[in-house]
């Protein structure tokens, strides 16, 4: 298969959030996962869990605990991706060793471990013609998710996954442009201001044609205002709840 | 293209460390820094930033900043990955707005914003034909990084990718079976000692070959070790140093 075709599909990727009836199959949910766990991992500690959760009920409930994203109960299958270390607490008590979680890197290792995994997973549903969307509202109410999914101590929800087959066919987002997120050899802030504000005025027409008014909100006011306040400040407390950091 | 072509290359995936002088053209790099880009972002923050160093010295001083990987030196691209909010902030500035990144939120954001990408990049430069192996020693000394690469405050290297082309074919390297990590409407620990016993003992034979010896170290034994002390203790106050979180 040629290098151009594949990162074709790559590039093809955007956000799906509404799906037809059609179920996702066993087989082809079976091939997606072997790809979601050939993904590189830190050290190999494969620090993740995926929860598949076709359960009605179950992702009623997580559509209301993610915002009330009505997708997520909508989705045939919902993925629920967690940074885990709990296995790795398993297997310390039985060799009998300490078990050091307690610096940020863990959690970061974590979200990134589980972050590869997610990639893996949708661009591999993405190649079979399914859509999908990310759901970082998954750690709006982590302990309530943690409570409704049984998730054990030295977990935490990293992001939810909705999969299924596109009911509709919505415009690729344009990224930022390459100079602002690509340097050779190092970092160069010379060249960020000119690529925010092309940026704005590409932004500013593509939420326009949304929303079908003539200018929509520039990228960098939406992520001003976005940031301007603190956001998720409950999640510390939860992971140090369940065994990570400092307290 | 077919699904499951696409998934043969996403599970064809093994860490490469020897390359050969092919050099990768500028035609290729484009092409995966198209896909690279492509990935989802969390509230569309598109939080990373990517040095690309191809300057021999630099390569050389981060052979040595990651642990000594000869690899990173000798790959003839070495991609920096990084979180990045700095761009975030020169927004916020423009718009007046106050900027708050104080939360573990943000930090996680960045690690899986630009883990997202680095998967794309990875995956999209296998799809050519390349080979290419993520670097966590990045995070070993990320002062002396920010310093040689310029990384400016708001911004932290999560992790580095050697891309090249292979001068080695490794077996696959086996992963955790499905039963240790997968789980159907919640979490289930009681299917994970046996699944983790079967893969002691996958593990115990594929070190072995490795190392020609009759038995290798089986996972759970390097696990148990490998978290026995503290990991990167330094990094929670590099990125508190950055702008992150609390002081």
């Amino acid at each position: 298969m040629s290098g151009r075709l594949f990162n074709e599909v790559i590039q093809n990727h955007r956000s799906i959030r509404q799906y037809t009836d059609q179920q996702v199959s066993d087989e082809i949910i079976k091939d997606l996962l072997q790809s979601a766990k050939s993904a590189s991992t830190s050290h190999n500690v494969q620090a993740y869990s995926i929860i598949i959760v076709r359960d009605v009920q179950k992702k009623k409930k997580l559509a209301e605990l993610t915002g009330n994203q009505s997708y997520v109960e909508k989705c045939p299958v919902f993925f629920v991706l967690c940074a885990d270390y709990y296995r790795l607490k398993k297997v310390s008590e039985w060799h009998n060793q300490p078990f050091e979680v307690n610096e940020l890197e863990q959690v970061l290792v974590g979200g990134v471990d589980t972050a590869l995994v997610a990639q893996n997973l949708l661009l591999a549903a993405e190649a079979y013609g399914l859509g999908g969307v990310m759901i970082g509202g998954i750690r709006n109410q982590p302990k309530e998710v943690a409570e409704l999914l049984n998730l054990p101590k030295y977990t935490f929800p990293v992001m939810g996954l909705c999969i299924g087959y596109p009911a509709q066919s919505p415009e690729l987002k344009p990224r930022l442009p390459e100079s602002a997120t690509i340097f050779y050899d190092e970092y160069n802030e010379d060249q960020l201001e000119q690529a925010i504000k092309e940026y704005d005025q590409v932004t500013e027409a593509y939420y326009g044609a949304r929303t079908n008014s003539q200018k929509g909100e520039p990228w960098s006011k939406q992520m001003a205002q976005h940031l301007s306040k603190p956001n998720r400040a409950h999640l510390e407390s939860f992971i140090k709840n369940q065994g990570f950091l400092k307290s």
